[in-house]
């Protein structure tokens, strides 16, 4: 399928044997993730950044065992809402080990997370902060940087954050609210390939250090967000070259007395720990003449897979057999509802074994980050996806 | 908000007073259906396709009460999958009164469909018909011509349907195959603006009607798929003029003696009974110098609102002020996601109250379709949409 003239790029024989065997006899679709592979991206993190704290963004994969592995290793938490914090706390978390990073908030979720704890909320409004103020007085605020993304796979948008003249306004007016304005945070858009991103945000963050100083605010942290890649069909580098790069931006712009960094990984800690587990439904010919057949899949849009809008984040996927040379059927991949938009990937043409039939397996890889949690409560009568857990 | 110079064009000040009382002291987001308006659209629909048997598309809103409501006017319903059909029968639905109208599907299912009972299956593939031949020996069957769906605002694909060269062979092949080659269905498109759509493949009906009548094959049924518009912002007729086309359509075509008309009716019938109450979360400029407000609700893209992907369906939407003449503030609105494509309308500016601020509601009408069964299970941690019926 993939034209994956190397498909050991993203898993090992050994490893899809091992996913190959789990799925036997299994019903279709399901999310296999292996919680191994999140240690092993966390701890190699954690050696390329050794001076960043991480704050694990839940919403990638706020499956609980996902959470307790990360817990385990020492990993801090972002949350979006409180419900996610509620999660965690249940699971044995202190609120010291988490930041409320939601720029969008209601006041009486403030209060709760300040009843419960938090201390570290992201702002990016005069709104959001007179709020903070009221519900959750005397606690660190980091400002977010508006940044639109490009150069992201996923890109962002202006829907968070906001730009360096309201920054400086907000961190004056923190002060005088009684708040420690504490830091500034960005985001370069996940799944960023354009590593440059991070060093226009970083030269942003050093000009506010710096005239916020003159205004005797002083700035001690830098929450330098998520936005490291995962294995996609998309090229990328190794999270080993981001954190070199990251780190020399930094030192460019700080010295050797860098600031507080935090980082909030969630696609590049949990996205290569997931494997989908899928069907094929249907193969079919629209006319007599048309040699492009389509491809229906047991998991659609609506099912977890909803990254494939606008074919945005293309997964790798493979059948059972591995031999790229049988490649040679070009398709177009949908999902199983009965909406017409449920296309996975039309513009973009995948080639499957050229031996394919109906009742075989697909399976997508890295599928750890943004399915299961988007998946749709009901829609056609389809349950929620199972997620399975090794 | 909405340059709605004339509210009433969509809820009169009576029923929009109601509202807004049931709304008081309500924890926000839910959405609420009066069940009411969809026997009123169900009654005015039998009225002006007195001919037509109405198959309800179950997906647009599978509440069980929306259920009860249509079975109890005599509607049948066109179902999806096995889960949708098996909540239909544990609500006492003869399986009679169902079609399976999915064309994507397992061997498995339809087995089971068969073994409940359904004997009227869409298709539009040679695979599907294989199945269906195996699984549910006798059964009739309808072919789905392929239609592009331009015009429409929710936009058909090429994922259902074959084209008629297909289509002829298909239905030689069921007759072989021991099913009954019963009918055509099409479906131009959900919220079809551009009536001419239903001519154009009425005619492909005709052509194909005669053609196998050449190879001995009588076919006895059209199914004219949805499509019929429900109230957005984009203007459109009025029911009664849809059926009247429609109905001049089939009579250019088919003459005095049609042949059995089914409709499939989801939004048109459903989406009007529906208000989603939201509340604004946060208003917030991202500059000192820009003059454009963002407004952030408690309900986005993936709580319930997926069809506002590319601004494609433009709910109307009212705060608690109606006085349009106060609606000068042009907004952009998004949802409470940490997600950067949560956001709602950003090219299209809806035109809010002057006054608005945070913590007051927003109604967003016509929302009683593709909306709480589409909503997420838990992303960012929110729980699915609530839905209160009256």
């Amino acid at each position: 399928m993939v034209p994956l003239n190397n498909h050991s790029t993203f898993i090992s024989t050994k490893d899809f044997n091992k996913i190959k065997e789990f799925s036997k006899n299994k019903k279709t679709p399901f999310l296999l993730i292996e919680t191994k592979k999140i240690e092993k991206n966390y701890d190699e993190l954690k050696k390329n950044l050794p001076f960043a704290k991480i704050y694990y963004a839940v919403k990638a994969n706020p499956e609980n065992e996902v959470i307790k592995v990360l817990d385990k290793k020492g990993s801090n938490f972002d949350v979006a809402t409180i419900f996610e914090m509620n999660q965690l706390i249940k699971l044995g978390i202190p609120t010291d080990r988490m930041s409320f990073g939601n720029t969008i908030k209601k006041e009486e979720d403030i209060a709760y997370a300040y009843s419960q704890g938090i201390r570290l909320f992201a702002t990016d409004s005069e709104s959001d902060l007179n709020k903070i103020s009221r519900q959750a007085p005397g606690s660190k605020v980091f400002f977010r940087l508006l940044c639109d993304g490009s150069g992201a796979d996923w890109p962002l948008s202006r829907k968070f954050g906001a730009y360096p003249d309201m920054i400086f306004r907000l961190a004056l007016r923190a002060k005088k609210l009684n708040l420690i304005p504490y830091g500034l945070s960005f985001h370069v858009g996940s799944q960023q390939r354009d590593i440059g991103q991070w060093d226009n945000a970083i030269s942003q963050c050093k000009y506010l250090f710096d005239s916020l100083a003159d205004a005797d605010i002083e700035l001690k942290l830098i929450n330098i967000g998520g936005g490291f890649p995962s294995d996609y069909l998309q090229p990328t580098q190794d999270i080993a070259v981001y954190a070199k790069e990251v780190t020399r931006f930094l030192r460019e712009d700080f010295g050797d007395k860098l600031p507080e960094i935090i980082i909030e990984p969630g696609r590049s800690l949990v996205a290569d720990s997931g494997v989908l587990v899928s069907e094929i439904i249907m193969i079919s010919s629209k006319s007599t003449t048309i040699s492009c057949d389509w491809v229906y899949t047991d998991i659609g849009k609506f099912g977890g897979l909803i990254e494939t809008i606008d074919e945005a984040i293309k997964y790798p996927i493979l059948s059972d057999n591995l031999n790229t040379k049988d490649h040679t059927k070009e398709v177009i991949l949908a999902g199983p509802t009965c909406d017409s938009m449920d296309i996975l990937y039309e513009n973009y043409k995948y080639k499957l074994d050229k031996n394919i039939k109906e009742g075989d397996k697909l399976y997508f890889l890295t599928t750890g980050a943004y399915t299961a949690s988007y998946s749709s409560v009901y829609f056609n009568g389809f349950p929620p996806l199972k997620v399975y857990i090794i």
